[in-house]
């Protein structure tokens, strides 16, 4: 039996009980609004967190990457939506190869050459493949509108390929503050991607699925009928980031709880400091805040290079010594996420289990 | 044969030529003036990079951290030197384990009680374990002077632990511009280490090693008599952050080339802009400045989420379409190779091997 204690640090620490909560709450809310779940898999890279979130309800895992998919059907995952453009004979192979073993996968496109290609290797392996077009909202993506159904017009003409809708994924819009704004935002996007599928099916091309939203518009997207799936990752996890992007009732968002911690330990005391053992290998450090140590109040965690954090303990409200332990929640989930080879999930103090982040790195 | 075209992107690339030529270019300046060359594991955390450096007449590497020496040591590494301090009864463990099999590794030590608990489980399993004691210039360590002298008499008078002497090492000299005010400062710092060996010396206690220096300062501290070895590590890779120090003749840091690049593909080309497949996950963020692309003049990287970066074409020299391929150094060589499974070494656009990262993540 290993306890909290025991963990060698730096390490990821998975809450349990708030997991579940957030897990509960999130598939709760989708399934009384008649929407279907597909969180996505790039926040965890996990495949026993996709396996509960399945148990959940979810109908299935997003993938950002092709390699993100292939690890997650190894494992036996069902329903994998790869969200960017495979690109490159020798991708577009695996992504034929992937279709024909999982054959409910959906691959966006946003491209008609790419499209083209997709299809002549489909067709070479005599294999049909669901595609979702990916819409452009200032990331990755073809225009709603005219652009859009130009490419679906292609892709209805191609034999190997199945439209099965469109990507309507907007990630400014997860964070955009105050929350009036965020909804304002989310229903703009998605108004012009329910807009372009009217387009395309008064073409007669049939385009069922609007695929999209976040953990930061996901209340604004169920409640949209136009849309008929969503595919939040970060909920399960949260992080500094997601909790600062506000809710109805104030500056905080308080729709889950944070469930991830990195737990480092006091690896040196000079005189008025705590030197921890995470720096920029242990925590990512894209968001222009710190990690938030939860157990230890009064200090505030500064970055000190490659593999050391910081802590001033001019105003720590208790003793520090080397081998204290001290948790913090981290900036930004997904991205702290892929330093690491495990989550150690917990219930209590307690080791439940140790899950390998199989598709850690696996970003090609 | 597989060429620079076929790697998988995003992909982390090394041009042959340029380590070698970095690599012996330090070695040879170390070997000229008698130091001894004992580079950092810590930036490739690649038992064949370790290799080669032995081969070119490293005595040895250095390990950030325990589980980064483990490794090492699996792979036949010899000579290892854990930079941090080992903390907690778990890794003393661990870390006497290693020293039973690889008797020449010497462990860092700042703490009173830590170098006790240490000399206790060696004293269990009748082991020798070397230690350095870690020197404070602002991050961890052990105050030079008294404190230091305080530290090595407790060594002195544990019969489980050979003291190998101090390791000086300021991290902050590494980066500090101009040429002159980085000569000063790491002479300072290395002038203190050496007045407190010959306080600990004058004490009995014999104190042979100083260890310390950097890509940054290896110039100076090699010049400086009282200096025994030099664990540079980036000089091998470099990076943005590395050419931005200065030296004797200007802003721009020549002493060694960019050997290490990212390779990414264009996967979406939205109006006036090129989506590539690398972002957050691709590359370190750590820096204040972003990626800087190789084999496309007149664009910007900018961040664009954990998975894209944005190439604004306004003021491209060419035509971007879709698959297009581009390289970016990156902006801090360390955390952006912690990120990766693999190393794509090239003898131009030949892949001469794919060596395994196989202390990434090993930060326990």
């Amino acid at each position: 039996m290993q306890f909290r204690g025991d963990i060698a640090t730096p390490a990821l620490l998975l809450d349990l009980d708030a997991f579940e909560s957030n897990l509960a709450a999130m598939a709760t809310h989708l399934r009384d609004r008649g929407k279907r779940f597909r969180p996505h898999g790039k926040t965890h890279k996990c495949p026993e967190v996709a396996r509960a979130q399945i148990a959940a309800g979810a109908v299935g895992c997003c993938a950002a990457r092709l390699a993100e998919a292939e690890v997650f059907a190894d494992h036996g995952i069902p329903g994998l939506l790869v969200t960017t453009a495979v690109v490159g004979s020798g991708k577009l192979a695996r992504a034929v190869g992937l279709a024909a073993r999982a054959p409910d996968t959906v691959f966006c496109v946003d491209d008609q050459d790419n499209a083209r290609e997709l299809n002549a290797v489909a067709r070479a392996a005599g294999v049909i493949v669901h595609v979702a077009i990916d819409l452009y909202f200032g990331r990755t993506g073809v225009p709603p509108g005219e652009p859009a159904l130009a490419l679906a017009r292609v892709i209805a003409a191609l034999p190997n390929l199945a439209l099965a809708g469109l990507q309507s994924y907007d990630g400014e819009a997860s964070h955009t503050t105050p929350f009036a704004a965020r909804k304002a935002r989310t229903d703009d996007s998605m108004g012009r991607a329910i807009a372009t599928r009217t387009l395309i099916e008064r073409d007669g091309i049939p385009c069922p699925m609007i695929t999209g939203g976040s953990t930061g518009t996901y209340r604004f997207d169920a409640d949209n009928p136009g849309v008929t799936e969503l595919q939040p990752g970060s909920f399960i996890f949260m992080d500094i980031d997601y909790g600062r992007i506000g809710g109805a009732d104030g500056p905080e968002y308080r729709d889950f709880k944070n469930a991830l911690t990195v737990m480092t330990t006091v690896v040196s005391r000079p005189p008025g400091f705590a030197i921890v053992d995470g720096g920029y290998k242990a925590f990512s450090t894209d968001r222009p805040f710190t990690p938030r140590p939860v157990n230890l109040a009064g200090v505030t965690y500064g970055w000190a290079g490659d593999e050391h954090g910081r802590l001033d303990l001019a105003h720590a409200a208790s003793e520090v010594t080397v081998g204290d332990r001290i948790e913090f929640i981290p900036p930004h989930c997904d991205p702290t996420v892929n330093l690491y080879d495990h989550i150690h999930a917990l219930r209590g103090d307690r080791v439940e289990a140790v899950w390998p982040i199989a598709a850690r790195g696996k970003s090609q």
